[in-house]
């Protein structure tokens, strides 16, 4: 059996790993860390620093290039055949290194709004895998840890979901908090802003972190103007938002 | 100016611990312990255990009793009133000690379902404080990451709510998922049970972590005799599930 360990490292700070964390790094004979060409946003050299900065003797630190997603078939079956291709690329790597104990280092949590999971089961279907998940540190918590704020109203529901759905959709029935995810679009524009709060972070935790809060409307055009000078700075950028609606 | 630090440290397994969190703990000079009389769901020793594994040198450890929470003006006012008299104990505590640096270990993270920062809001009103959130890992985090699974399908909302909520408004709209917290009522069983899935978890980190996941029709009467079990058995429960309901 090969043991595999998704762990969670959280978003960019050393000190979101957890020790857990830590001690899954260390036991891995092999980490795999993804990469997309000159893409920065692929984070390769923050997951090689987090190895040589936390691990006494680093394990060989596997670099491989990520397939192109294709959505010519539509998003869906885009998303399917392209975690199929990831899934080839982490078999290739693993029989590649004879790897018995490899890892990834999951940017957050695997289990929100990763594909890890789904790829590793696709591996799962063609080497003996025993599976490990390590929960690390998300982008939700860095925001609200970083704004000092709950993310729920007291014994209210939060909704966490995502820009496409919050353009698509409009404001989910039924709650009054929402936290959005994977938006590249600054879909709060689509909104009213009768009273609406928004609190947004960029690269949370991180050095260059960021963060703005107050009522969408005032609020709405800085996180606009702030976020397209930083992405422009940094060749990319990880950001993420809370909103409440008045009651 | 004091500075107060609400520390998330997971849910009972010292592997949740994050580095930021530890170092937090670390840079403390007192860390007040609640404690609610015999009730050993207040986890005083399991917070007391974690310092004294995690710290070279712990700071005093000021254990106080909690105020009781009174309902007889409504569930809403209860919690106000009882926010208002925990801030009043967190004070006379750090006055006492004359701590510049006392910190709080937050069960999961404080931002969930957790009514610290809503108390240290309070206790700013009187002291100068300066609040630092160090976030932690949640029983949402463990329980996916026990089960293996993720916590949203893919492009989906996920919504998170208590069992209150699920057993007076149903179904949330608009979610094929749900996260159901501070249920002490199993309100999954006000649910009809035509396919959903159920993946519940009690425990989770510790050593009695208990998993059990299904189709709610089988699995549902499983997770009632287990929780009866385990609770009497312990003296307390802590546990949390993740529904699925078909397309």
């Amino acid at each position: 059996m090969i043991e595999l360990s998704l762990i969670g490292i959280g978003t960019g700070s050393p000190g979101h790993l957890t020790r857990e964390g830590v001690a899954a790094m260390e036991l891995a004979d092999l980490i795999l860390i993804p990469a997309k060409g000159e893409d920065k946003s692929d984070l390769g050299e923050l997951r090689e620093m987090l190895c040589h900065k936390l691990l006494r003797r680093p394990p060989p630190l596997a670099r491989f290039e990520m397939p192109q997603r294709d959505s010519r078939q539509g998003y869906r079956q885009g998303v399917e055949d392209w975690h199929d291709a990831i899934a080839l690329r982490w078999e290739e790597v693993i029989r590649e290194y004879r790897a018995q104990r490899p890892a990834l280092l999951v940017w957050g949590d695997p289990s929100l709004y990763d594909s890890t999971l789904r790829i590793a089961e696709r591996v799962g279907r063609r080497l003996p895998l025993n599976l490990r998940v390590v929960p690390g540190i998300t982008a939700v918590q860095a925001l609200c840890a970083a704004h000092r704020i709950p993310m729920n109203a007291v014994a209210e529901p939060v909704q966490i979901t995502t820009g496409r759905q919050l353009r698509e959709n409009g404001w989910p029935e039924g709650v009054r908090r929402v936290v959005v995810m994977l938006d590249g679009e600054c879909s709060f524009q689509t909104l009213p802003e009768n009273g609406t709060r928004i609190w947004w972070g960029a690269f949370l935790g991180m050095a260059e972190q960021m963060l703005i809060a107050g009522d969408l409307s005032e609020a709405g055009p800085r996180i606009l103007a702030a976020r397209a000078a930083a992405r422009a700075a940094h060749g990319w950028i990880m950001d993420i938002y809370l909103l409440e609606r008045p009651d």
